[in-house]
């Protein structure tokens, strides 16, 4: 299947954004194996859209556009569309109710703009849209290139592609067969080394092929096989898998795309009763907002501290002064006290500590990326590491929250 | 002038990097009132590349081409626009001067391959390479549009957009003018209630121009003229902006492509040498993780509380069981008391707390996106005010830390 990615937006033609749904979109395409020859970014400008609709409708499979879908009167993707192909527009019901109850209930006004979001094609299968109000649409064209409509902005992009868009593309096929793909999850160990450990195997590989790709703090690999039906399909990625955790298998903590180390680790705490709190000062409440992520995590989570200045820390955790001033504040010392002390006032089972500089100046005379991370374990005497992270304040302090769960995974693995 | 950028590499559209030479070179032709109204993404391919390049001189006075001018075999680019315009290929003899003197100090083989990278268009002016050996071209073509390509590494291609192409085309002029842009940064108020404050403004709109643009719990605007001067043009878009501020003033929060409303409230607070607190509960560390962004906010924040679980609010916070107990977590009640207590245990001059319904659940009987904000300010009594969000857990949260700031700000305004 050869498909065709254009995104639709002043502000990407203008160079004020750059086009990561493009990128996003075609990765997660290749990855299925569904060839991508053409990517086109266009204004919003109805006359310029339909050309380039109409050009691409010719050239391949499947035409898949991106914003426009909006409230406002540049956002025509749907009306363009909808002209070129000749079919009408139709109000998805669902959409329209959920627009409606978020107007009563939030007061505010019930715009008639609003409401154009809950419009799509005719015909078109409607794709929910979990974090957004524009509807998608999958319009199976019976006399020409398919046809998906997908909202612009990426909190609601992304999501519509992985729930809704990536599964109904793999049902379908290609004409290679039925397509599986599995994702591991890796933390603790680089892209390069990854790579380097599987250089064989990626070198070799025709199907399952295996792609990887590296995050802030992790690296994923996508493998994907096709075969004849999905049991098959999913033999042959199954076989790779084992031989790469056969290899680095101690660096993986799950599978699929959408999961992430926090949904891994407070799972791992809620089937085993373990309750977690933790002590931030770099990180200033980005490991105990992490967990807040998870729903259900009020289950194991009572909350905890954020230290970020030194009173605080003295204050709130009740740590000794001379702690602080003998071994300075970045120090295995005072990382081990903060995570002892948060478990001791909360009386949890688990705390993380996290102490260290997010840059970009030095601190006690360490350079940014320094960072000591303790944890303490039931009764366990609490431990700290010392790692060395890179790339400025918001990577640093990233890097420092995912290893902290890691750190309570390894802990949880051994005990 | 009508340009239109082809970025040439199927890297691109594999969505393994990016299109960030297209956003960049976008933004730099926009801001010398170049138009440009179409930007594709094309594998190296050169039958594909071909057709795209054709379409592009057809409809645009201006095509560039970004990438492929490199050494390997996927690099064509050259070649395949020299055989649609039917022109020769030429040897840039300084260019490969400083090819052959490169390899002969570095002791690299002289390979046919690196010789290729000196290649140019027959009449086309060279365009030097600073950073890289691949040369670029601008070909003024005299039947057709003018074609410049350049190389696609991105520290190659920038100082040659800088240094080389942009003079030109400045020196060249636009029949409308210099280019300037502002842009608005809005929280409390929803696109489309903006958009409908603003819609005689956006309905005859044409210089300047107004472009609304939404993002998780604010929306930008962006004012664009054009005049014959960067004074003038500047001049047109400062009108606008008093208009819209004379509509919507209370919610315009600052100015700038790269600001954030932490970084105006952080600088504010800054300023004003008051210190900031919070106790969040289910924001779980997200607003204090969001003032540990901006560097330089460790002068006016100690740290705070995360108070997740009921038990962590009557003991980190010593709020009397029964406020909890009598009005529920979820209550205007129990956010003054977190925000009264807050400030008082670290002796802070503001604090802001957090308490309400995360989701997918309800909490004792009300619905996702239910929250409490409660802000304390010096000797003042603590409020607290009700608020709706929607559209999923993660959006919920970031949307309460986004209020507890604008809640500071506003605090701010009239204090």
């Amino acid at each position: 299947m050869n498909a065709e990615i254009i995104a639709v937006g002043t502000e990407l033609l203008l160079g004020q954004i750059a086009n990561t749904n493009g990128a996003y979109l075609a990765q997660k395409l290749a990855g299925i194996g569904v060839n991508v020859y053409y990517q086109t970014v266009v204004g919003d400008n109805p006359k310029r859209l339909q050309t380039v609709f109409e050009g691409a409708q010719k050239r391949s499979d499947l035409v898949i556009l991106i914003g426009g879908l909006g409230p406002t009167k540049d956002d025509l993707t749907k009306q363009v569309v909808a002209k070129a192909l000749h079919v009408e527009l139709a109000t998805d019901t669902a959409a329209l109710e959920k627009i409606t109850a978020f107007q009563k209930q939030s007061g505010r006004l019930n715009t008639a703009n609003n409401r154009l979001q809950a419009l799509k094609l005719a015909d078109a299968e409607s794709l929910p849209n979990e974090t957004g109000f524009a509807v998608g649409d999958y319009y199976r064209n019976p006399s020409g290139a398919d046809v998906v409509l997908l909202p612009g902005p990426p909190s609601e992009f992304t999501i519509m592609v992985d729930r809704q868009l990536m599964p109904r593309l793999m049902e379908q096929g290609t004409e290679n067969g039925v397509i599986f793909s599995k994702v591991m999850r890796f933390i603790g160990i680089g892209e390069s080394e990854l790579v380097t450990d599987l250089s064989d195997l990626i070198d070799q590989q025709t199907n399952p092929t295996i792609a990887p790709y590296a995050k802030v703090g992790e690296v994923t690999l996508r493998i994907t096989a096709t075969a004849e039906s999905t049991a098959a399909a999913e033999s042959r990625v199954d076989q790779m898998v084992a031989e790469v955790l056969k290899r680095d298998g101690k660096y993986c903590y799950g599978y699929g795309d959408d999961n992430s180390l926090a949904q891994v680790v407070v799972h791992q705490l809620i089937e085993r009763h373990l309750s977690v709190t933790a002590a931030e000062s770099l990180t200033a409440g980005e490991f105990q907002s992490t967990l807040g992520d998870v729903p259900g995590v009020s289950a194991v989570f009572p909350g905890g501290f954020v230290t970020y200045a030194n009173e605080a820390k003295v204050s709130l955790l009740s740590i000794p002064q001379h702690i602080v001033d003998d071994y300075g504040v970045v120090s295995k010392e005072t990382a081990v006290w903060m995570a002892q002390q948060a478990k001791a006032k909360l009386a949890t089972d688990v705390a993380v500590s996290f102490t260290g500089v997010a840059g970009p100046d030095k601190l006690e005379d360490q350079p940014a990326g320094t960072v000591w991370i303790g944890i303490a374990y039931k009764d366990q005497p609490a431990e700290a590491y010392l790692f060395n992270f890179a790339n400025g304040r918001a990577q640093i302090r990233r890097s420092s929250v995912l290893t902290g769960l890691n750190l309570i995974r390894q802990k949880l693995m051994t005990n």
